[in-house]
């Protein structure tokens, strides 16, 4: 995920200028269109952007997904026919938005980021969301295709659930609910590397480990950077009085903000654990080294004494009566194991040894 | 306790599918009913979910308490004939929940956490209580048959203080109350287990130690996540005028909240001491340290010099006129002395001996 | 002071009821009534609980205080003779309640910590003092009976200032005063005791100083704890439209007010300087482990070469053509001179001596 | 960037006087002024302040730009004509103000920071840019003349965008979105030099990369300095309902007010990046001083006992049987064998081998 | 400063007595009275606090200003003529109030502490200053007579600026602002010693700079203590709408509460500043010792195994093959050779030198 800001290519420019601003993607711009009330849905692929425009006005609930936002010119005719903000538009092409959501007399835009953990990388992968929530439509926007909003297709196409009779409002919470129930399989991956580092920590902490918390710890961030902001979204959109956005959708809003503060405390709780770990990792350095200088400094302590003693008596003066005495040998050979004890005794004392 | 979030199970799941998650238990739901009013009372284990229906609607107080959450159809059947909404089903049976309370026309819905401490295994458990407060019931869910309500059941029974005589409301706080006490217990336990690795820190800091603080810290990280959002709960049962939850209620309730409050404080304090054991910790081991390479210093500093001048008369140069010299081995020897006195006044000067 | 939390007695216990937490007394239960208007005042030690029912709706100003809490059927009597809440009660006997105001239709309910410093034990202690302010009487009950409310009874006595020209809410005002002026004793104690481990640190510190300031940071939160939530109390106090608190006494809590608010900054300024004063003990220790490291690695450093040089002439090698030279000891003497002198300059260099 | 607060020229004097504090500039005041509506638009350089004073009550839009502060006589003689406030006039001329914007009756006042990186000395430079957004002018004053402005001024000109066909908000908001878009460069080159030093922290940390992690810190702390103000400034904008401010106006705002809020996010989470960097370097210190400390460890270790064994040998003691022994010498380098790979299986044993 | 909170001598008394707390001060009260209105003023010093009275009710503005606390009969006389209520003349003679302003009917108090940096001690001296702020006049104290309030006296006598065309609540603000400026000098002196230090930090840390960073430390948490609390002071007097405070005094206020915040920002970023160095403090100490250790370390590791294969051929075995080889010598002096090289390889892999 990317720490980076606003890229610098849209400095200077005038506020509604698009610039499409993310990971570049040459393919064709997707654009699906499903369109359903209590008794039907009709779904299809449209060829061009056109195909949607019939839609705006029809009485039943349509929602049009655009995968592709490199193409500027389509983002730009949906936006003109369905009267967008050209500061809306700017930031649907610009994926470097914080969530957040906003008010417009005709609809509601809401951002948000759909996060993917890419298990080769062992990295969070960042993907950003837009909503248009209208009266009778939702235009969602996507960076790349993908397969999140499949379950929601599938309880279309089948009606389960209460999808097909609700309005747009609804529509637009399902899509929601399908992008923050992601959060929690980061969450779970998350879990399970900061578990794997603390069993590492506790049988054998390497400065690898170290390495790993700091991943951790940066994944904390930026997840806490993708998710806070959404908070304060949803509780934007609960407060809004719009003639359509339904009572029933606010209970609905009120499970995904219960989610979303599930998330948020959860991240919140590991940001402390690594904290934790960190510590734990310090002090076991600290205690590794201790030991260490504990094993130099028995060693060193008893055999220096010791090794002193066998110099004095490597001295070549003439005259060192001790040297002549028959059993001069073995008394000192006594006195370094007396020593040596004294030395032993001593470590223990001191709950060294 | 769980760290880990919401599983993943849910993911992708229209909303207000039930999906048990928790410890799955294989046994028998049990049903219980306390049916009373000022007058009388009846209590009876129900063989079947339909046994509670008529109780709906009838004007005495009724308390229905289900142990068990992964026969769902049970859930669900109950949840048809008092007219529960399917979010609060969907809750009551994922039994990762934050504690919150939820406010509908009919009824309120409050989830709650029960905290136990596993003595064997030196952990938290955690489970999940939830209720929903009608006109004339309350219904209360638990993971498993516990003996936590049998106090309550007991006033019913026995008709002992005000229980009999008030509303479901009461009843309700009863409960809750019942819930937050226990909490105190966990506290204590965590009391002793703190003021034990205290006392060990003074005396006699080890490794473990630091193992056994992590190990609180994580405790006290959970704890908090149980019971902050608790607070934010009960304020919102305090804010709901509901015709059916009384100003009485209100005084009782702000009871339990001053309790959680205590709670919530001691947790507190209890995180602000752990992070000071910490500190101890850290410091202690470098005094340690401190202490161990003080004593290889002064070894070291003490018999190097001295080794070295035994080296110099270790040497076998042919002309070396101090060791002719008849009490050239004495003279070397005194100043052997003189330089070990050095060394130690030096020492006393550092403060080191 | 204790930081374990509500006593795990009252775990399961209907709500209201009494039960006495605290240090329990074997005396008997001290009361004592004071009687007071304008014009005259009468005071006397109650022989009975029942000696003060006649007091409740006299004209005059009374306040009843009541110096032990152990002997529960005195304050059950008062209270039903007073018509206080049960949970009041309870909190009365239970002296392990946070500070909090709490209003009910005929009179307000204030919870208090007394704190004093036990020299002997280098301790704080705490007690709690309960306040019920009614139209015409003042309640307090103390755990123990002490001085503090002497200065006040003085003051009654003497007609001093204008305590018996006004009402009991000014009463409650003087005693709640009296309770938070003492803090400041506490306070001041805390100060000393900074300033001497503060002088100590600089000094000379010790690995008992390191004791010292987690026991400070223990005082300072537990004082916390204390008085922070004495804050909000008297907060609710004021805003509290009762017919019985005059206008008068919103200025005076203001006071009182203030000199929280002023005790509550000493303490976060103590905090913050205890916090400080870890890490200067932490440096101080490093700074010293750092000293102790660079004698031995200038002592070592010096003689280990010179050992070696002197080891190396010390071999019985049968062709050592240096041995033989007749200047052969002095030139090595002359070596290690310089060995010696490059490594003073060097360590000079490095800035070590 | 300056951390030093208002000058001390200014203590004492009268509120409302004219005292420049910045960087003296030497040369002419530069004075542009741009009029402009819907149909055309009129681009000059005033030769003195006095040409800008028809343009006041003009019905077209007019813009003027103040490059450079130190010549007062000119501003003053300006906020006379333009019923400036003496406080405000006192504001543009010391440019250490925070960031703030206040309202007048005929006029809002808006204090901006314009930060630059400064690749020579790689520092933060901070430049004040005021605003005066009247009914219908905007002035704006800059401590020298820059760039910036350029593409607001080439959109007048081009009439590209909107700004020709709406009012002077837009322009003062045309303006504050170039500032603030330059915040993003800042951003960027920090996030650079971040970066260069996570790699060599990974890689090889060195007391320089110590140095630059300060460095980082200081410049994160200069930024929240001037930013975080700026969210309050602009949040004040957009509550004021001022008749010359329109409703379009308050929807560019919150763009603005995004783009402030991203730069904050970021910069707070480069904050906690850097806090974790240091704890990273202090780590890997400590990790390395391991390593340092193993290497002595296990050549002290290994040595020290074979020297003392070597030294009981060298001694000269008359009567030493085993020296005496035919094999005594292989004997003992045998014994020594077995000593040196008994410490061997020791250091492996304890994983620092 | 201080950091000791209110003393001891008031506790018991009763509310509203006066007790001077401060460094009493021998010397006569100084009385200085300054009558002014648009067209004349009048400057005397009292001889005593009698001749104060008649300008109470005159319409012309007066200042009035005692400088000096200790003589309580004057302040007391003061404050019955002008109607002051005790708690404030309690407040004005103990001299440790946090800054504060309160509200009476017919005045406003205001508690300010002013600043000034003793050079001699390098110490930050607080002198408290209170404000009665009355329909016409204004009354200030001052612990001592100072110099501070020249510049404001210096605008009355020459009319200078708005002061004598204003009312009292000009002239408050006059004060007000004096008093505030003065920060900035204090914020300069900081600045200075902080750059010292880190100046120092940088190129050669020494325990001392530790010292100076623990006293910079405290030096900020005592500013901090004086000026938080002055925010939330002027913030109060903003929102009074009292009739003797007019709407222009409401512009300046914002001015003050402008430096005001200035101020503090500074002094957290100073905070932030000196937690920063302390940290690099610490680091730079690891480093010192890291490198100390590896010169033991390469020293050590270098001549201990040299000096145990010269103690090798130092033993005196009778049957030692290698010591009767002719080149013997010279081959272990070229092993010893081989030996110290490969040692440099490896120190120097480890990039250790």
């Amino acid at each position: 995920m990317n720490i980076k800001s606003k890229s610098t290519k849209t400095v200077g420019l005038p506020p509604g200028t698009m610039v499409h601003i993310g990971k570049r993607k040459k393919g064709k711009t997707k654009i699906e269109i499903m369109d359903f009330d209590k008794d039907r849905f009709e779904e299809k692929k449209a060829a061009g952007i056109e195909d949607c425009f019939s839609f705006r006005d029809s009485p039943s609930c349509t929602w049009i997904n655009i995968a592709g936002l490199h193409e500027l010119d389509i983002i730009e005719k949906l936006g003109v026919n369905f009267k967008l903000h050209p500061l809306i538009l700017e930031d649907i092409v610009n994926t470097e938005q914080r969530p957040k959501s906003e008010m417009y007399g005709d609809y509601v835009f809401v951002v948000l980021k759909m996060l993917s953990y890419d298990e080769q990388k062992k990295n969070i992968k960042s993907e950003q969301v837009s909503l248009v929530i209208g009266p009778r439509y939702v235009l969602s926007f996507q960076e790349e295709e993908g397969d999140i909003f499949d379950p929601v297709r599938e309880r279309i196409r089948t009606g389960k659930g209460r999808i097909r009779t609700m309005g747009p409002d609804y529509l637009a919470y399902s899509i929601i609910d399908a992008v923050v129930d992601h959060y929690f399989l980061i969450i779970d991956k998350l879990y399970d590397r900061i578990s794997a580092v603390e069993d590492e920590l506790i049988s054998d902490p390497k400065p690898k480990s170290l390495q790993e918390i700091y991943e951790l710890k940066r994944h904390v961030l930026t997840l806490r950077r993708s998710i806070w902001p959404l908070r304060e979204a949803i509780n934007n959109l609960n407060r809004v009085n719009s003639p359509f956005l339904s009572e029933t959708f606010s209970v609905y809003l009120r499970d995904v903000y219960d989610h979303t503060i599930h998330v948020i405390d959860t991240i919140e709780t590991y940001r402390d654990i690594i904290t934790g770990m960190l510590d734990t990792y310090m002090s076991s350095v600290s205690n590794k080294m201790n030991e260490v200088m504990k094993v130099l400094t028995i060693i060193a302590t008893i055999f220096i004494p010791l090794t002193f003693i066998a110099g004095i008596y490597g001295m070549n003066f003439k005259f060192m009566p001790e040297l002549q005495w028959k059993g001069g040998y073995f008394i000192i050979l006594g006195i370094m194991a007396v020593v040596f004890f004294l030395m032993l005794i001593f470590f223990r004392r001191k709950k060294w040894l």
